[in-house]
Order: C-alpha cells, then structure tokens, then sequence
C-alpha cells in the first residue's frame, strides 16, 4: 500500500521548523516509517537549485524561470525521494510543496495560476498530498519573528504587501481543499500551536487507519 | 523595427564553434549590431543553471527536472538578454534554442514531445527564430572530432543511438520548416562548409532585406 504524503505549509516565521519537528515526533509514534524532508531541495542536486533560488543576486531572477527552477527541483525531488518512499510503504512528511508554490509564485508574485496548474499537472498530475497542515499567523506576527532571525534571503526581503497575498492565497487553498487541509493557528503561544496539531493529527490518523 | 534571431544547430563535433564565429563574421560584415550568445546560459544566472546541467554528479537528474531546468534558462535568457536586444532593433545569434530541446531531450531521451511544445508555448510562445542554421554530419564524423576534445560533459557522454536519435530529430525539423533552416553538409572540409554556409546566409539576407 502507497504510503501518505504529509506537507507543512505556511508563510514566514510562522514557526514551521519547530513544528515540523513535532509533527514528526507524532507521525513517529503512530508507528509510521517516515522520510521527512523539504522543498525546494530534498535531494543534493535539488538542494543546488534551491541554492539558486535564494541566493541574492545582481541580475534579477526572471519570474517565469523562478516557477520553473522550482519544479525542476520538485520534479527531481520526487523522483529521487519521494514517489520511491511511497511506493514501499513510507511516509513522507514534506516542509512545503506544490501549494507553496501557489501561495508564493501565483499569490506573492502574481504570475498566472494556469502556469502553476499546467506545471503541477506535468511533474505529479497523478500524486498530491494526503494531508497538508497551514500554519497561519497574520503578516505582522511572522514578520517579527523573521526579524529576529537576522539576514533575509531573497524571498524574506519582500514587502509586507507580498506576505499578505501569500497568506491569502494559502487561505484560499485550503478553504477550497478542506478534505485535504487543517489549518493551524499558529499566532497563538506554542503550547495552543502544539496542542492544536496534535488533535488534528490525531484525528485524521484515526479516519486513515 | 525587432532585430533578427538567429539560432545555430547541429549535434557533438559538427563544427559548431567554428562556424558560429564565421557566422558572427558575414553577419556583422552586412552591417548588423549584433548579439552573441548561447544556450543553456548567456547569463550570468543562465550559466549557473548550465553548470548543473553539464554536470557529471552521482545523482542522475531525472529526465523531466532536466527538460525544466533548460527552459528555466531559457527563459532568463530571453527576459534578460534576447528580447532586449530583439526590442531595440539589434541581431541575436544564438548557439543553441529550443530545437536542440526537441533534439536533446524528444530525440535523444525520448522525452514526450507534447511536453516539450508546452514549455516552449509558456516561455516563448511569441516568438521564434528567423533564420535557423544546422550542422548537420553523420555521427560517426562528429564523435571522432568529440573524442580528441577529451574530458566530455554529460552530454557527450551519451551512446551512439543517442546521437542518431538528435540528428534524426534535427533533419525532421529541418524538413519540417524549410523556410526557416538552412542545412549546412558539415562532413565537408571546412572551406565547403563555410562556403555552403555564406552562400546560404547571404541569399536570406537579400530575401530578408
């Protein structure tokens, strides 16, 4: 039996890397094998084309061939690790995927979502995610905690305008989605965060068994 | 009034560099501000991207990332060099496009060639070369001359049913679209090649005046 594809999503500084980290040790206790890995990258060749997408650069990256650096990575990434983890039966718990890509190129960015769906149909047409916990916090709250974390990369340097579309775009998704989605009110303190991805996990364990 | 793009073809050894300066040669002694340049690359960030492409790693790039990362170059190319320079009236000659997409990765990988037609609508549906120049010589004439190169990329490394393949494709292109290519006999000794070539360049540029 194909194993399920997990994905962690949200904007910046909304606590994704601490949560990641929990939302594993939950996966873990339920007995799964789990690869838990992240997009853009996953893989080391994946990994260089995420290099250049955050790396800062003179010459401004074209918005079109940003879309495409990021499925070329996804492409590879689920070649080389994701399609063969279900295939014999893992999990996989992915920090951000295709519906990133939505938030970020179509909602931040604002290329057309045709291009994304038209990608996406080409690179895993016939795969999407089992289950895809949001962390949503509003624009300010994430904003704070990125400052805090000193120097930006090429996407965190963006303007506040930016973040709001990607937030909106996220919401949108998973309003449209809900079988797919449980979003996480991630301005609340940690422990509510915690508590609040634990019940939902839970629950959707106990619906997949 | 838009600049001419002129795109040069042809598999390993045929002879490209060479003739790609001769070229370069009869077309700026008609008068013609040109551009020089080549793919995958022609930016800084497009070389980059190149880099990873010629590469030799441990991982094999899956075949689909392959195909997205030379329109990701493709298209910084074009946003950043080609339809520039198009716009203000100036030549491009360019050292590879999307044909050789069709012949490297259709032809040569055997990729679905509707995948190809889609990308190539995204990134430059709008535009396509005016003049197309290709090599053309028997495999076999082009390994001997790659063989005393040394070190070969990830291309060159290919098997001879590989390359049978991308001249294939080239010539059902070619024949496809007369009005566009010019097939140079590239198994010639070079004063032939290159009196073929001028003979062909020099009747477009009357047809074209």
């Amino acid at each position: 039996m194909r194993g399920k594809l997990i994905t962690l999503e949200g904007g910046e500084g909304v606590g994704k890397s601490t949560n990641l980290s929990y939302l594993e040790q939950l996966l873990r206790a339920a007995g799964h094998e789990l690869v838990v890995t992240r997009e853009p990258g996953g893989t080391p060749l994946a990994e260089q084309i995420r290099a250049l997408l955050l790396q800062r650069s003179e010459e401004p990256l074209d918005e079109l061939a940003e879309l495409l650096l990021v499925f070329a990575a996804r492409a590879q990434h689920l070649q080389q690790i994701i399609r063969p983890a279900l295939a014999r039966g893992c999990w996989v718990l992915c920090d951000r995927f295709t519906d990133a890509t939505y938030a970020y190129q179509a909602g931040g960015r604002q290329l057309d979502r045709n291009h994304i769906a038209l990608l996406e149909q080409l690179v895993h047409g016939d795969l999407q995610p089992d289950l895809t916990i949001l962390l949503d916090a509003p624009v300010s709250v994430g904003a704070a905690r990125v400052a805090r974390r000193g120097e930006r990369d090429r996407f965190e340097r963006e303007a506040d305008a930016f973040f709001e579309r990607v937030r909106a775009t996220y919401l949108q998704r998973a309003a449209a989605a809900p079988a797919r989605f449980r979003v996480i009110d991630a301005a609340q303190p940690l422990d509510a965060v915690q508590q609040q991805l634990r019940t939902a996990v839970m629950a959707w364990l106990e619906a997949c068994a």
